[in-house]
């Protein structure tokens, strides 16, 4: 073999391999949400939190302060490319085209992302945005892919060049016998939703490149909007919990409090139509949210199951329309809860062909590596980290979750917000990722 | 094109690319000199320096030292293979098997390079090996490698990826025309003589890959015995300039310190035979050596010029021969000065069909990257870099040779050397290389 002497001369010499390449590289839901704030909020102040769920693993000493500083300053320096805009504005998603406004792509070639806070403290990395919600938003997914890589980059640091072989070649051994259960299906409706907790940018960018040359149709698209773009899929995604733990922290009595969930639902369809309805119930809780849901909610295309028990969740779903007299066979669910492919059959088996189920694949499609480290070392077991909202125009967030254990909040508002929301419903499972 | 994940984190992760990768990663001469030395002067002191004779260039702004310090202490970390001792011993040189006795490569078995003394001063790099001759001797080439190959790595670091593959397409497009050159000439006996002021390892095999791929018969060898062994090449060389040095600087009378010259010549023919009769006579003037040689002296097979102008020193060969009855058709004469490709086919014009014209060629094979630059800096321009005897038994040593620009020594020893030895045919010439 002829050595490329450049190559390996810049590979020993590169200044640093960026994790984020674009501002692109984000949920497509954050900029369906952005257009969204720009639109109601655009000046709220609002801050979002790293929290580490996975409290036995530290953060700190995974993670290099000044790596961790370079890489979030250097995310801070991306704008976005005038291709990226001439794309956002003329391409069709959810097979609709013009979905973001003239003035709004203006608005964002002047986009940057706002300041960060970095504290290391407890063995834990405290990394928060404060500032207006229209730009703090956008830190949330380069935020954990960032954080998450930046772990994956140190532990793969201790390995040799052998370990690092085998390992990979394990983890696409593991892809490889995901993707043959999903061929055996035949139709299905997969969506990489695996960005924020990847292993890094470039294995998401190969799982969703096998996905897409073998699965074929039964795969949808990719929630990273980076990818669409560069790969020519579908960009997949609406909306998420920030909408209404927002909307709610700005309300001060009981009857606020509760209708701000529905609140978002009014705005988003005045801001967007069609394919883009689908709710997310959970929350505050999914059962008091069908069952107070206004008559038009009835209306929206769908659902996404996202901390319920997603067998009982869809059920739910299915008996709510049948009672307010709809089809259960016209609209979709979408399942994103830390899936994996034996969640999809399984969920597939009992819910195919009586509603549209789809699946929002997140991080054991992009970051499976359990149990692949060649000396037993743990140092790849996925770790559950969330960018949240904690506070709104100077006052607490709070999600109550239909798994008390997603729950996010101090423990006082928390309790306010059960005693006006109630607990049906509400369960404690276990948190992977 | 598929991401090799393992090879792109190990090469993000990689500890140290070390330069000298075996103890064979020498030249061959230094193998058939420390076989001389341990049979002969195997406790003698002898001391070697590094001395950069382009002394516009600060090598101690090119190369850290802790790095240096790194490359120096993994080279000492080396012993011979076992796999390379067989080879040593059961591979045939110049057409002859067991040139090393088993005592000699059993002794290599406990081999290791000894400790050296490193300091930076005056914006040089002070570097110097004090101990055993038979120890001392093999830092010459590992040490000079090392130094040349840090320096080309700092330069490289100052690249860009675009600036890198650009700069090799340029010095592969160069080597490829060298090599057509040569082949346009038919019958040729050309051997790369470049591992001490090489590029980079890497840049050396590769370059003798080319030469061998392409030379056919015209590429008679490499001096490196690491590639010799790798790619089943003949290993070329016989002796240099430290013997004569070494052997002089013992004597205290004027007819001694003559004599010394010839004293290599006995000494070494009772150790080897044949193709390894190669005389060396510039150490102190190749004009008084050859008038006042030995009339045994003609038997050998042959003389390398390494210092005087090539075309007369050849021809002061041809007619000492002639003078002393025999035939230069039957002797081989090996150029080994600073060549480049155009003096090779000048020479081979002069000397082709007269003698058996033979060319180490060094530098200017394995680090010739002249005005590639491309931002035209002078970063990759060779410099004069070697590594002498400047002590043994505690006494000065001195080299005089043809050109007066690559005396070395005391100017006070210089000038009793040059009472004793004359000036006959002693020029200045630039020092290229």
């Amino acid at each position: 073999m002829i050595v490329n002497f450049a190559q390996r001369a810049h590979n020993h010499n590169f200044e640093a391999d960026w994790i984020v390449r674009s501002l692109l590289d984000t949920d497509f839901y954050k900029l369906l949400m952005l257009q969204f704030i720009w639109k109601h909020y655009a000046r709220l102040p609002v801050t979002f939190s790293l929290i580490n769920r996975t409290t036995r693993i530290s953060l700190a000493a995974q993670i290099d302060e000044a790596e961790l500083r370079r890489q979030l300053d250097h995310a801070r320096s991306l704008r976005f490319r005038r291709s990226e805009l001439t794309w956002l504005a003329g391409n069709s998603f959810y097979g609709r085209r013009g979905i973001f406004e003239p003035a709004f792509i203006d608005w964002l070639s002047g986009f940057h992302l706002p300041e960060y806070r970095l504290d290391y403290r407890d063995g834990q990395v405290a990394l928060c945005f404060e500032g207006v919600w229209s730009e703090t938003t956008m830190w949330e997914v380069p935020a954990l892919s960032i954080v998450n890589e930046l772990r994956t980059r140190t532990n793969l640091a201790r390995m040799s060049e052998f370990e690092l072989d085998l390992f990979y070649a394990h983890a696409k051994a593991k892809l490889w016998s995901k993707i043959n259960t999903l061929r055996g299906i035949g139709d299905l409706a997969v969506s990489d939703f695996g960005t924020r907790r990847r292993h890094s940018f470039l294995w998401q960018e190969y799982v969703v490149g096998a996905m897409a040359a073998e699965l074929g149709k039964s795969f949808t698209g990719t929630s990273n909007v980076f990818l669409a773009l560069k790969h020519d899929l579908e960009a997949i995604g609406t909306n998420a919990h920030e909408l209404p733990m927002v909307l709610a922290a700005l309300e001060s009595d009981r009857g606020g409090l509760r209708d701000a969930q529905y609140r978002v639902l009014e705005l988003w369809q005045q801001t967007y139509g069609g394919a883009l309805l689908v709710m997310l119930p959970d929350t505050f809780g999914s059962a008091q949210f069908l069952a107070n849901a206004p008559s038009w909610a009835t209306d929206w295309t769908g659902i996404r199951i996202d901390s319920k028990d997603p067998f009982l969740a869809g059920e739910e779903y299915i008996d709510w329309l049948q009672a307010r007299g709809a089809d259960p066979g016209t609209k979709r669910v979408l399942f994103s809860d830390g899936l994996d492919v034996d969640d999809i059959v399984a969920l597939h088996r009992q819910f195919g062909g009586r509603i549209k189920d789809g699946y929002g694949w997140g991080t054991l499609l992009t970051n499976d590596f359990r149990g692949f480290h060649p000396r037993g070392a743990s140092d790849f077991e996925p770790i559950s980290l969330v960018c949240k909202v904690t506070e709104a125009a100077g006052r607490p967030v709070v999600k109550l979750s239909d798994n008390s254990g997603k729950a996010t909040g101090s423990a006082a508002e928390i309790a306010r917000y059960r005693k006006v929301f109630g607990q049906a419903g509400i369960a404690r499972a276990p948190v992977l990722v």
